[in-house]
C-alpha cells in the first residue's frame, strides 16, 4: 500500500476512502499515518509527484499555527514581509555553504511562455540570498538596525527521498524569520525570544513536547554559525526536527554585503538570525496524538471542539432534534457540528467523526430529555460521562481542557521514556534498534559523528542540550573513547 | 528614468531615496508612481525582473484585505484549503480556453537539483487546473455539494508588458475562490454575494468605488461562461481590473470529470465558480489617492494611523517628551507612531511622515503645555486643527472617520467626472484621448469590438453595467450602427 510515491499510491484511494476505521495498526507506521491522512481528510495526493493538498482541517491548524506564532513575533517589533519566489542563480550562488547546502533539491525555472530564460531561477528553498540582496540596500546606518523581517509563504525543496504527507513534502509552508542586528550580543539575545515563541505554540497548543538543544557542525543550517533546533519523537522511534533558530553571525553579511556605519562612523559587517516553523509540524502533532481509531487533536487547535449526534426515533424526533439545536446553538462559540444526516446512523457517525479527529462527542436521545442530561464522550481516551445539561457549557470547558493537558502529558511520557543513556556503540545500538533515542558522550569531531552514523544503522545526532549531565567530565566519545565534549541526543530522523 | 523594467531601473535609486519629496508631479503618472512606491518604502526592486518586494506597510495592508475578505468568506460557508504551487503541463492542458488563455505567460520548471523533469511543470498562474482533479475525486453525490473552497497563495504570470510595482507584476498574491453546486441557479447566486464582499472590502476599507459589470466575451476569463468585475479608474486615466467573479457553467466540469450523482441517482456535471482579489488592489490604492507630497492611505488600512511629532527646545524638552509619551500611550490602540529621533529637525519629520502617508499627525510643543491643547494635521487635505487633549480620542477618532470618508467620496468623483457617454467613434475616441472612460453602445459581435480597440487607439471594452440606460433601445452600435445590444464602459486599461 502507497509506501513509495505521494503521487502514484499502488492503493486505490477511494476504496480506502469507503471503509471505516484504520485498518492498519500504529506500528505499521507508514501505513496508519498515511490513512489517518486519506481518511480524516486531512490530505491528499495531487497530480505533482510529492506535493500534497493541505485540506480544509489541516489548514486550519496551520492558520491557527500561523496566528499564534505571528502575535508573540509582533510582539517582538518583527514585521512581516513578501520576497519573491524566484531567485537567480547568480544571486543564490553568493554565498558558497549556503548553496552547496541547497543546490542539490532546487527547482529551477527554465522558461517562459515560448522563450528561454537567459539565466536560470531557483523556486525559494528559503529566501536569504533574495531577501540579503535587499537588505544589502536597505542598511546603511546603525539607525537602520536592527531590521526584524518576517516571510509567511511556500518553499520548494525537491528532495529524492520517499515522501510522507506534511513530513516530507516538496512544497512546504513556513515562516521565515531574517533579522539583522548591529552587535552579536543582541542578535544572540534573541535566539531565546524566538525559541521561546516556538516552544509555547508546540507545547500549548499543539501539545508537543520537544527537545531543545544545538545542532552539530555537520548537521547545521547551510551558512549559519550555529542551529538551535527543537526535535522531536514519533512513535514509530523516528525524530523530526521542527522549529529551528540559527545564528548566521557574519557569514550572510560578507557574501551579500551588509555593511552598516556604526555610532563612532566605522564601516561593520550586521550580524544576523534566521528562524522558521513549518507545516511538517502539522504531521508531526497528527503521527503523535491519533490512534487506531483515527486522528486525535489538541482541543485548542481543533477547528470543531465538538460533534453532536442525536439519537432520534420516529416517535421522539422532532423534540430531540429541538433540543439538539438549542445545545449546538449554546455551545458554538467551541465550533460545534450538529449531524443531522438522515442517511448514517448514529454508530457510522460516531466512527466517522473519531476517525477526524472531533474532542468531544455529545449524543442526546429521548431518555436525555427527561432526565435533562447528556452523554458527553472523549475521544482521547474513549471515556464517557452524563452532564447535566445545565452545567454543560462549563464542563465542556472543563473536559476540553482535560484533553489538552492530558494530550500533552502522554506525549511527554512517550518522548521521556524514550531516551536512554549510553556509554557505548553497543548499547546506542541496542537502543536505536530498540527505537529510543541515545543520549550519548561524543567528541566533536565530523569523523566519529559520520562514523557513529554508519556504525549505528543510520541514527543521527539530534542536537546537544544546553545542559549536560555532570558525568560529561568523566565521560569518553562513543566512537574514539577520547574524552567527550558534549552529551548529544542520537536516533533516527526524517 | 526607469520606466522600462522593474528589476534594472534607469535611476539610480539610492539617490532617489535620499532626495525629499516626489519630484515628480502627479500627471506624470509612471514616474510619481514609482517615486512613491520607493520613497513611501512600500516595494522595491529586486534582482528578478518583474518581480517586487512588498515591504511591511504594502503587506500590512494586504493582510488587512486578506482579513476583512477572509472574515466574510467563512460566514458564507467558504473554507481555506491549500493546493500545490505546480500544475503538470498535461493537467493543465485539459480544458482548451483555459490552457489557450495562460501558456503564453507560464513560468515553467524543466529541472530539478541535476535531473531533467520527464514533464515539465508550470507555475500555478491560477489553480483550476490541479484543484479540479483533486475535486473529481472527491465530489461523488449530491452530498458532497456545494464544495466552496478558497486559496490565499502566490501565482506567476510572465507578463512581456512594461511591469508597474503592485499594478502589474510577474509574481503577485491573491485569493482564489474554487466553489462547487449541484445546480446552475445555485451558482449563480453566489456572484451577488462574492461581489458585495470584494464591494465592501474596496469601498470601506480601500475608500475605492468602481464600476461592476459583465466582461465581454472577449475579455472574460479563460475558461468561463461568463464574468462579472470592479474597473477602477486611476489619475493618469487609465483603468484597472480589479476583482473578478466567474461563472464556469459546466466548462471545468467537463474537461476535468466532476461529476456526481443527483438525489434522482442521475450523473450530472456540476456547475463551477470561481473569483478573485489580488495585490493589485494596493496599487489602485496608493495610486488614486496620494499627492505630490506622497502616499496618502486611508485610515482603516493604514497600520499607523497618527504620527506624533514633540517640538523639542533645550528648557522644555522633558517635559514635552513626557506629555508627548502620554498622548501617544493614550491613543495607542489607533496604531501610533512617536517620533523622537533626535537628529532630524520637525520639518524634516512632517515631510517624512507625510511621504509615508501616515493620516493624522499632531505636533506639540512647549506652549501647547499651557493651552493643554495640540494641533492635529490632517493627510488628505492638510488642514490644522487644535484640539483640547482632554478630547483628543473622541476628535481623533472623527477625524479618522472624516479622512476615509472624504477619501471615497474625492474617488468617487473622479470616477463619476471621468465617465462621457458617447454615440460615435469621433465622440468615444475624443473621450479616451481626454483620459476619459466612454459609455458605449455596442451590438456584441466579436469584429466591433476589435475594431473599436484598433480604432480608438487601444481602448477596450472594460464592462457592460447590469443596468442599463433607456436610450439602449434607440442607440445603434459604435462601430457597425447596427441595433445596440448594450452600453459598455470603454477605456485604456492596464
Amino acid at each position: 500500500m502507497g509506501k513509495k510515491e505521494i503521487s502514484k499510491p499502488k492503493h486505490n484511494e477511494k476504496i480506502l476512502k469507503d471503509e471505516k476505521g484504520i485498518t492498519a495498526e500504529k506500528d505499521e507506521f507508514s501505513e496508519w499515518f498515511t490513512q489517518i491522512m486519506l481518511k480524516a481528510d486531512l490530505a491528499d495526493y495531487t497530480d505533482v509527484s510529492g506535493c500534497i493538498v493541505f485540506r480544509p482541517t489541516a489548514y486550519a491548524i496551520w492558520e491557527k499555527i500561523k496566528e499564534e506564532t505571528d502575535k508573540r513575533f509582533k510582539k517582538l517589533g518583527i514585521k512581516n514581509a513578501y520576497f519573491p519566489l524566484f531567485i537567480p542563480e547568480r544571486t543564490l550562488a553568493k554565498e558558497q555553504e549556503h548553496v552547496k547546502g541547497f543546490a542539490p533539491e532546487v527547482a529551477w525555472v527554465t522558461e517562459a511562455g515560448n522563450s528561454k530564460l537567459s539565466e536560470r531561477l531557483a523556486i525559494r528553498p528559503t529566501s536569504e540570498a533574495i531577501m540579503y540582496s535587499s537588505y544589502s540596500k536597505w542598511i546603511r546606518s546603525w539607525r537602520d538596525l536592527p531590521l526584524k523581517l518576517n516571510l509567511w509563504n511556500n518553499v520548494v525543496r525537491w528532495e529524492f527521498k520517499h515522501p510522507i504527507p506534511f513530513l516530507r513534502t516538496r512544497e512546504f509552508l513556513w515562516n521565515e524569520g531574517h533579522t539583522v542586528y548591529a552587535s552579536k550580543e543582541e542578535a544572540e539575545k534573541e535566539k531565546d525570544e524566538i525559541i521561546k515563541v516556538y516552544g509555547e505554540v508546540c507545547e500549548d497548543f499543539l501539545a508537543l513536547p520537544s527537545l531543545i538543544g544545538k545542532k552539530s557542525d555537520k548537521e547545521k543550517f547551510a551558512g549559519a554559525e550555529y542551529t538551535v533546533s527543537m526535535e522531536f519523537y514519533l512513535p514509530n522511534g523516528k525524530c523530526v526536527q521542527g522549529p529551528d533558530f540559527h545564528h548566521d553571525g557574519e557569514n550572510f553579511a560578507k557574501a551579500y554585503g551588509i555593511k552598516f556605519l556604526d555610532k563612532s562612523g566605522k564601516e561593520r559587517h550586521a550580524q544576523q538570525n534566521t528562524f522558521a516553523i513549518s507545516t511538517r509540524m502539522l504531521g508531526v502533532m497528527f503521527a503523535v496524538h491519533s490512534d487506531a481509531k483515527g486522528l486525535i487533536l489538541p482541543p485548542k487547535v481543533a477547528p470543531n471542539k465538538i460533534v453532536i449526534v442525536p439519537i432520534l426515533f420516529e416517535d421522539s424526533r422532532e423534540k430531540v432534534l429541538k433540543k439538539a439545536r438549542e445545545i449546538s446553538k449554546k455551545l458554538e462559540d467551541f465550533g460545534i457540528i450538529l449531524d443531522e444526516r438522515e442517511e448514517y446512523k448514529p454508530g457510522w457517525k460516531f466512527n466517522d467523526w473519531e476517525m477526524k479527529g472531533i474532542p468531544l462527542r455529545i449524543e442526546i436521545g429521548p431518555r436525555d430529555l427527561e432526565s435533562e442530561s447528556i452523554l458527553v464522550y472523549r475521544r482521547d481516551n474513549e471515556k464517557k460521562e452524563t452532564v447535566k445539561i445545565k452545567d454543560l457549557k462549563i464542563k465542556v470547558q472543563e473536559i476540553l481542557e482535560e484533553i489538552q493537558k492530558g494530550l500533552y502529558k502522554k506525549a511527554h511520557e512517550l518522548l521521556k521514556n524514550a531516551i536512554v543513556e549510553t556509554e557505548t556503540l553497543d548499547e546506542l545500538k541496542k537502543a536505536v534498534g530498540g527505537k529510543k533515542i541515545g543520549f550519548v558522550p561524543l567528541c566533536k569531531s565530523r569523523e566519529c559523528e559520520d562514523e557513529l552514523k554508519f556504525k549505528s544503522g543510520g541514527a543521527k545526532v539530534l542536537n546537544i542540550p544546553e545542559e549536560q549531565p555532570l558525568k560529561l567530565g568523566k565521560s569518553a566519545c562513543t566512537m574514539c573513547r577520547k574524552k567527550a565534549e558534549y552529551f548529544a541526543y542520537v536516533g533516527k530522523s526524517y
